[in-house]
């Protein structure tokens, strides 16, 4: 599909405008009409599904990337689900978010609108063409969809079931639009502002940085998650445990995961159970010489490097740091995080003050572990994605933050002295 | 000065640092200094601002420049007053904009927090250097100023004042810092997205051009107001007329005042009282075949081409076109509006929701003229500038809309399951 040409983008303009009229209640109707279209294509989602890993095993493709390609029955099922849960959600669109009445009666009120089209690009997870575009169509935005190739016969089935749904509804089927595009074609699109109003990358580095690289529309973006868990001098040892050990080990391979752990010389003779405890769980170690003189024999703790502080593991990896002070940790996040998550653990009433008055992340979190910088924790129903950007959105993008706003003004005849 | 040393480039950081600490006293005590520097120094800064003054007479400035250059005693105390005010303003960090209690027990909140450090770019108003600093300091934000080279020596005597204030409230006198760049180093400093977290451009549309072209760094932009005025078939002729002067003549060189009138066709036979008003006010009007038609003799009314549908006048001058229905009027608006501010006159509620909801502008006002787009009408107490972005803010852009916000989640030993 020719993505530039007038056709697909006038499309997607003449949905937008379309879509930003229409209630919630048509909104919530296509949604509902997307979890039936999605079922009755179940065996051709299959189908499609099986030739997309057909080509991706003889390509060679790792068994975890196979997984996340994967669609069986329960998945397809999982997906209509999650369709008729987004219909369900409470309606981000014309909340009122401020206003006021100016001295000469005029009312001022400032409400929710859709952003406008929303391009979304990810990796060969099918799942996310349904969820994106189904938290688009809520939060009334148009979904422009560029998945991976190696998807995209599954993705074309899944899209057909999606503009079916909306068409069902009487909305136009160009609120979702898969893009069909390569790195160059992508390259381009990105480079004209007026082809989209955000653009949400899902995927590594290297698919942020070509975007942030070569997009004039405004990129919503996380960078990787350094994440910080700082132990304070008071902390409560088996609490620091517990949230050391959820923080790093329970999931290691996501962006809230800890990547440092930072500990009060107070807490040194408390640092060989940690230590202990994390290698005890898998957990590769890097610490400086403080933390090395105390690690016990068997942790296998190699000595952290420059790099070590800047390193996003995503892995059972940990790096250890020796602070005297919560300025001293406050210090040390500054300078090496990525913004995402940090942590304290502490009873002292100003340490907790003041980390989170120091640490300038997204989400700072005080005796709780980082993980819980998730949009469906944070109770938002459903995310997007992330941000570590620091207009617009900070942390979990949820249907609000898919939203912009305008501004009314209704009077009743006033003008300018 | 060399901005892109570390030396400087350290020192807005660190000054950042110190400023999201301080709490909103230290930040007023600055404020307030602030005005007693200025006083103290007004007979400097008349001074410089003559030596500034005599380089551009010499080099043919326009009358109307050289007064926006000027500082008198007058507008010298009036910059010392506007710092008070400023400090008079309700604080915008710290405020709490949203949160909730997890079902685990953790607490989440949503504070607004500094944006970080603000670029703003603007022409030959020393005025903008003290308004901008003090609305930058007030919301905990470090102001990078980069001024016109024509008031230079001007914003050099204020610049200093600004430092001095800020160093006697014990603040980093970094938190200002005035950046002497040719356009070339400005292209090399916002390239860089670690130099500042936001740029605001005050200017023409080349600068923002040039900025949306360079700058890594976010750009908050307010694109040019190509205004539009819809008179609706049930108009009050008196308020229609009222407002359509309002919006076009009273201050025609602002980028709030309309550039278009749209007029259903059933208000034709009062259009020539209209056009023949504006024509009194000395109005230029450039018309549709329809308007043409009913044009009264005498009112000079020229046939409107494709350009002055797009034009943003800027002047006492204003295209007109006769339309069928409101949903035309929205038509042309989503066609050639920039964004900016748009207004609907009519006594059919219908009609008002119709407007409201299918334009898409950061400002549509029923009832009331456009020319109320500005943060001082708005209630802002101040503004630092106008956003057509769709991105962080819309609209005038006040106090809160410098800020960004973290979320901090406290609780008692929670991780995730």
């Amino acid at each position: 599909m020719a993505v530039t040409e007038t056709s697909v983008t006038g499309g997607a303009r003449e949905a937008m405008r379309r879509l930003r009229a229409a209630s919630a209640t048509t909104r919530n109707q296509a949604l509902l009409g997307i979890a039936e279209a999605i079922r009755e294509r179940a065996a051709e989602i299959e189908a499609a599904n099986g030739r997309d890993l057909a080509d991706a095993r003889g390509a060679g493709t790792s068994d975890a990337l196979l997984d996340r390609l994967t669609l069986d029955a329960g998945r397809i099922e999982a997906l209509a689900a999650a369709a008729e849960a987004v219909a369900a959600l409470p309606d981000p669109v014309g909340a009122l978010i401020g206003g006021r009445r100016l001295p000469n009666g005029l009312e001022l009120t400032k409400v929710r609108v859709p952003l406008g089209r929303i391009l979304v690009v990810y990796e060969s997870r099918p799942n996310v063409t349904v969820d994106v575009a189904c938290l688009c169509l809520k939060s009334g935005n148009v979904a422009l969809l560029r998945g991976a190739s190696s998807s995209r016969r599954t993705d074309a089935v899944l899209v057909a079931a999606l503009r079916e749904g909306i068409a069902a509804a009487g909305l136009p089927e160009d609120a979702v639009v898969q893009l069909a595009l390569s790195r160059e074609e992508l390259a381009a699109f990105v480079g004209d502002a007026g082809n989209a109003e955000v653009v949400v990358p899902r995927g590594g580095e290297q698919l942020k940085h070509f975007l942030l690289e070569h997009s004039r529309i405004p990129v919503l973006v996380a960078a990787g998650g350094v994440c910080h868990l700082y132990l304070d001098a008071s902390a409560e040892p088996e609490m620091a445990e517990a949230i050391l050990l959820n923080a790093k080990v329970q999931r290691p391979g996501v962006c809230n995961a800890v990547e440092t752990l930072l500990v009060h010389a107070d807490q040194i003779d408390r640092l060989p159970r940690y230590l202990a405890a994390l290698a005890a769980a898998g957990v590769r170690l890097h610490g400086d010489d403080r933390a090395l003189d105390v690690a016990p024999e068997g942790v296998g703790m190699e000595p952290a490097t420059e790099d070590d502080w800047a390193r996003e593991y995503l892995d059972l990896e940990l790096a250890v740091r020796v602070v005297d002070s919560v300025d001293e940790a406050i210090e040390h996040i500054e300078r090496y995080s990525t913004g995402h998550s940090e942590a304290i653990v502490t009873r002292d009433l100003e340490s907790a003050d003041r980390f989170v008055a120091g640490v300038d992340s997204a989400c700072v979190y005080v005796n709780a572990s980082t993980r819980f910088t998730d949009g469906g924790e944070f109770g938002f129903g459903a995310e997007i994605g992330n941000s570590t950007s620091r207009l617009h959105a900070r942390g979990p993008l949820g249907l609000e933050e898919l939203t912009t706003f305008k501004w009314i003004g209704r009077g009743s005849g006033q003008v300018r002295g």
